[in-house]
């Protein structure tokens, strides 16, 4: 079952001080990846080093020894700080010679500016012997390097992707026709830890099958990730599905929320959709970050229909009918007060289901009783009302991050109950 | 001005296939550099590897050429893929061991689970000979490898930050004591676009003063960074005050809208508190994000009190006295209706200021008239009635972004104009 396609791996080299001092996450590596594996590539090795020529020709000669394709991003602008070209010529002794079209472009495009030709351009159109430039408006040139074909893209992500797309892939395939298709897939898990999903899975044995099995918590959410390397996409498919099936049936179905970009805004959506139930929701703590992820599916007007971001106290009693006095005896941040508040919303918006949330969400406003994280959540539907009472841990984004994921999540627990299935 | 302190940089080593493979963002890596940045030191290259023993080693290598302390994460648990521990004895020449007190830890530790010794797990405790053991329940290591120290964490984001806040930085600090202060500093600039922003500064000779200036376009803001190392924190301040000032002043104040952290929705909230106004907000497109952004700020509840996101026109009738007529006549979207919308949010909360947001962010609901895109965006405040029309590009998610930004800069736009300035 395991025969595996050859797999053509290469080496990602990103150069940029942004990311090694930490201020930007390295998203042009993860996009490469992404775009590679999903055309059957595969990356062995991401480098990143900053602006010294020295740091770029070691890591190009690593590279060199065993990479089957190389791609590196950024350094090659006309500043001091860019080095790549010259590194290039050092790690693959190639001189750097003008390239006279290269050249002639960028004579053109400074004489649209105005600008004067200069040194620091010129040096630009400086490239390593052997190079083609690609890219017209753009820095960016391709060597075949004793047959392996290294790609030099600039680190403007625009640039990058519009290069990865119409030059890099098409030429890789084209170069590596004999490649294995690549399939990955998101089995979203709900109301379960991970050492509880861990502990029933433990024991399958998806190798056997070809299928590599991982884990992903993300937040509240465990994912459960199958990857599936074989000759054909659907030799994929046919291997993952196999795998899921068993998983599915360890893990209960009432725990399976949805595959890959199935989020639950999305599912909860189509639950809706599928009654023909209208929505609103009531939000306090949350601040409309609950709303915000409803709303960011498309099309979701045709069940989303209102939400009041009730922050005040006198908010909650204008539009969902809170009363004075629940809010002195119960406080805001209770569970009367959050099935009030779904009720109200309900009522306000004359539809069919709505969520309430408040809560505290920090830094201030905690007490002994109610501490920072104590968040109350309602649902109500035609059928059955609901409340909760939760404790969120950390600062006052993942509190509130929390508190809609749970509002989500109640939400999807009422419309899938079998109670509340056909009902209308 | 430039006698730079010694630079003390590392080495990152990141053992991890979701990263390779583009699953998710190496967010160890940035939280590593950040944290090391702040303490005074650098990163100067980040690898990234998968599970191959073959390519651990040959990364340990070449970082040992140079580096003057070395961190490694992940690949250090108990299963198959775990290869740290033997590519370490095979990099450093040195045979793996087993450390007798880690030992009997993890066998109390199983005990307690009711769970039994295994090979797999004594493998954990094989240990290159001279490494000493960090870090009490979770995996962990540290070798002087020839004066370069060498530190062996989880890859687990929890575990890894507790050992490099406990121990690695701790480490690093008594014996690099004589190394140079780092200090960054944001300046966000509003309104201009980018190659304007650097046409003012290009010639801007800040590294005379001992500053490096960068530039980060982040969305429609902006981001100048000035960056600084010097002998001690106070030095750096100093330089980095200098070239601020010349950087406001070729730019101009007003589009400064703050510096570091001090994004929009903070500095609005500054604005309000300072004048003792109110605000609400009606949203349509952007389903709550304009809210959610308010909101994110500790303490908004002293100046945000309520939003109503409107997502259907009967809604809008609703909460916001938007006549029917109105939006017969001039469309949902529009800049009537998006006025009425800020007036009637003013009016329903009886606060001072409002926004009001109406658009189409797709990918349905186009026409040629109003394409995908077409955001209306109100402000309304005691002073003024503000409304523009705007169209964004890209997909829903970027749409709703861009009209929540843009409607957090008419805020600020309108609350720094000087007629609006002490006008209470």
């Amino acid at each position: 079952m395991d025969e595996r396609p050859p797999e053509i791996s290469g080496s990602l080299l990103t150069i940029g001080d942004e990311i090694l001092l930490g201020d930007i996450l390295n998203g042009n590596a993860r996009h490469i990846a992404l775009e590679l594996r999903n055309r059957g590539f595969r990356l062995d090795r991401m480098i990143t080093v900053g602006d010294r020529e020295e740091d770029i020709v070691s890591s190009l000669v690593l590279c060199l020894a065993d990479a089957r394709f190389i791609i590196v991003t950024g350094g090659l602008g006309p500043t001091d700080d860019d080095r790549t070209n010259a590194a290039v010529s050092r790690a693959f002794d190639r001189p750097l010679v003008a390239d006279e079209a290269y050249v002639g472009r960028l004579k053109e495009r400074l004489a649209e500016r105005g600008q004067a030709w200069s040194n620091e351009v010129a040096k630009m159109a400086e490239l390593p012997a052997g190079a083609v430039k690609i890219g017209l408006d753009m820095a960016g040139f391709f060597i075949d390097h004793g047959n392996v074909p290294c790609y030099f893209l600039p680190g403007v992500p625009g640039e990058m992707k519009f290069l990865l797309a119409e030059v890099v892939i098409p030429d890789l395939a084209r170069r590596f026709p004999l490649r294995g298709a690549y399939l990955k897939e998101v089995v979203r898990v709900q109301g379960m830890v991970e050492s509880e999903v861990n502990r029933r899975l433990r024991d399958l044995d998806c190798r056997r099958i070809g299928v590599e099995i991982g884990y992903l918590p993300q937040g509240s959410e465990n994912w459960v990730t199958l990857f599936a390397v074989a000759a054909s996409e659907e030799e994929c498919r046919t291997r993952i599905e196999k795998v899921r099936e068993e998983v599915v049936a360890r893990l209960g179905e009432k725990h399976i929320s949805g595959r890959n970009d199935e989020c639950l805004e999305k599912v909860v959506g189509e639950r809706l959709r599928e009654r023909g139930w209208r929505m609103a929701a009531a939000e306090s703590c949350t601040g409309g970050l609950l709303s915000t992820r409803l709303t960011s599916i498309a099309g979701s007007s045709d069940y989303f229909d209102r939400a009041f971001i009730t922050y005040s106290n006198q908010a909650k009693q204008d539009h969902l009918g809170v009363s004075e006095e629940m809010l002195r005896v119960h406080g805001a941040v209770s569970e009367p007060v959050a099935l009030a508040m779904a009720e109200g919303a309900c009522r306000g918006a004359r539809v069919e289901v709505a969520l309430g949330i408040t809560g505290i969400a920090g830094p201030a406003g905690g007490s002994a009783e109610k501490p920072v994280g104590t968040v109350c959540i309602a649902c109500v539907t035609p059928k059955e009302k609901r409340v909760e009472k939760h404790r969120f841990e950390g600062v006052r984004e993942s509190i509130r991050q929390s508190a809609a994921q749970a509002a989500l999540l109640l939400l999807w627990r009422v419309l899938t109950d079998d109670s509340n299935l056909h009902c209308r």
